[in-house]
């Protein structure tokens, strides 16, 4: 039996848990005052500059970058994943057709639900820590592949079999078009891939903590945590920052554009983070990769963020509003061809990494996260009115 | 774009969030020590005595009982919603089939995702309060509807088409057996369904919270709930209750049983709460409901309460350890006709009811709930090593 609780002292917590510690974490963190993040102690700019996805995605399932041999073998481990089991291939034209409204994002929820029940994930408290892994990878390798099958399922295609010989990245590219990728377009999508495994703790990470709290399952875990990031609130909508260039239009048109916006009180998409008062450090990044690509679309972006930047120290003198990750992220996805309603999918695929580090690690606490409500509605009890 | 958060100052918060208020709420509440539960104003137990199913769910949704007009057209509405669209209903076969290794919360979970889905639910954030209200309406509806197909499915047989002419609880039945209910068994149901509609704030009530203020749609919602619902630690199984009768076997057992399993230190499953030091008023309730039927099986387990508590009392002074809402709720169901593997996923179709209020008081929050983790591994930034 359960011990009983003792009446719990009640502590008011500022709204919506802000600065509240919940947890300790060995995962990473931002420093946003430097415009610094890091995975485990490693920079993870310098990680997505020289490592591979797989390594990365090894330093948060096992704490530690891999050595050579490591390396090879999770490389060939989660590659001999990528195949979905017979049962998520033969619900997925349903589970495609269903989603047609209401997008990629429930897609991959309904997905990522069946392929645990396929799987037979068991809860997370029932199973060691090394069976506990294991369900991450497979979720984590199964992500790709259940993007790329839904994406082409929708747009009236067959899904592409994944292939072993490629890297994650390669072989999501691969699997969207059927076609193997370029090798720099490749590497492109590998290190924006990197540099979105993880940031800090958000809305759908502390989500997947939650539920890992209870016990539950990695793909219920998971599941959550792809509603939590759904949410208009949680951010990371690349899109949009390429609908602010499309909407822009032609470099002449910026300044009265954005003056307009700002003067109207709106967000101009792309710009300001809840969290960093310097640039972000992953922007940086992506503009460095873009401008490897050059051309006129580059260029525009360059402008476009040159004039937004000075218009916006102007009106809104020290606010230090800089182009955030969506900006860039949307101008490297498109130069590697990706569309545009694949650009969050792509942000969830390296997330559900960054949150299986998560789950494994609220595993090792055996304490459920339940904080409290106050009621504050009229006094109980009221007798009830007979029905009518 | 958005504001540049201050650095925050970090509260440290007891481990689980334990006692930390993160919201105030209308919903209801627990008054551990006196032994008593409400929704919004009323008496919990008192309603599910007196009132029917759809009455209380109309409490939840809209804060207030409906008068006599009120009340059937919510039934009315309601009834037709029970019908799942076409989309869904061909997902369901793949969705049965998937989830045989991992239970039925498993397959509800992707059932729910894909309802919302198909129904085009869009975040809260972006739609009025009648509309998130429509959303929930429809999801809980549609829930026994997506039980009982599911739970055929599994079987191997058809899956019964619902029927409007029933009540809630009686067309669950229905749909499960393919006969209309003996109406005393429809009535101790509907008034189990009532009594588990929420029960203050749990870790899958918190998490639909979480995920509904990052604006995320109704089924995002809920399918993170189903989530933390399925976890081991989240509690509410019923049918370990009555496997606990089935392992004692015979009245002459009950003492050795339960002494062997206290001195080795073993839960007794359905004695105890977190919460209650009294006796669980929904145990009480659903006694007297049991008692209501006889039947050997019911005085077996009265008489297992009765020894359990007295050896309890014996072994464990002062503890106060009386049975919880499991264990008669077990004997009830089983009474009613309901298959044990049924028993979880029948208190989640009365829980989503419960989540669904607490998603809509949350929608009208525009907060997101967001705490925060604090890193404890080594110090950053170390050089990352050179790929062997």
């Amino acid at each position: 039996m359960s011990s009983n609780r003792a009446a719990t002292t009640l502590v008011d917590a500022p709204r919506g848990l802000a600065g509240v510690v919940v947890t300790d974490t060995r995962i990473g963190d931002v420093r946003g005052l430097e415009g610094f993040y890091h995975y485990r102690q490693y920079s993870a700019v310098e990680l997505a500059r020289t490592r591979r996805f797989e390594d990365v995605w090894y330093l948060l399932a096992h704490g530690e970058l891999p050595d050579a041999r490591q390396s090879e073998a999770f490389a060939a481990r989660t590659a001999a994943l990528r195949r979905l089991p017979e049962e998520v291939r033969a619900a997925l034209p349903a589970v495609a057709a269903a989603s047609t409204r209401s997008g990629p994002l429930s897609g991959l929820r309904t997905a990522l639900s069946v392929l645990g029940a396929a799987q037979g994930f068991q809860p997370v408290y029932d199973i060691d820590a090394a069976r506990r892994r294991q369900d991450t990878l497979v979720a984590c390798a199964a992500v790709p592949t259940l993007l790329t099958a839904l994406y082409r399922l929708v747009q009236g295609l067959e899904p592409v079999e994944p292939r072993e010989d490629l890297s994650y990245a390669a072989n999501y590219l691969y699997m969207l078009t059927g076609s193997a990728p370029d090798v720099r377009h490749a590497r492109a999508v590998e290190q924006y891939l990197i540099s979105t495994i993880d940031h800090g703790f958000n809305a759908s990470t502390f989500t997947a903590r939650v539920i890992a709290s209870t016990g539950a399952d990695v793909a219920a875990c998971l599941v959550g945590a792809v509603g939590a990031l759904s949410g208009p609130l949680h951010g990371g909508a690349p899109s949009r920052a390429l609908d602010t260039l499309d909407a822009i239009g032609t470099p002449d048109r910026i300044d009265s554009w954005i003056r307009d916006r700002v003067l109207a009180g709106e967000r101009i998409m792309g710009f300001g983070h809840a969290v960093y008062r310097t640039e972000d450090p992953r922007s940086r990044m992506l503009r460095e990769i873009a401008q490897g690509f050059g051309g006129p679309r580059v260029e525009f972006a360059v402008e476009v963020e040159r004039r937004v930047e000075a218009i916006l120290a102007e009106l809104k003198p020290g606010r230090e509003l800089h182009t955030n990750v969506e900006f860039y992220a949307g101008v490297v996805m498109e130069l590697c061809g990706l569309p545009r309603e694949m650009f969050t999918p792509t942000f969830a695929a390296a997330r559900v990494v960054g949150w299986s580090a998560n789950i494994l690690e609220q595993a090792e606490d055996s304490k459920i996260i339940r904080p409290v409500a106050r009621y504050v509605g009229p006094v109980p009890p009221v007798e009830v009115p007979e029905a009518a």
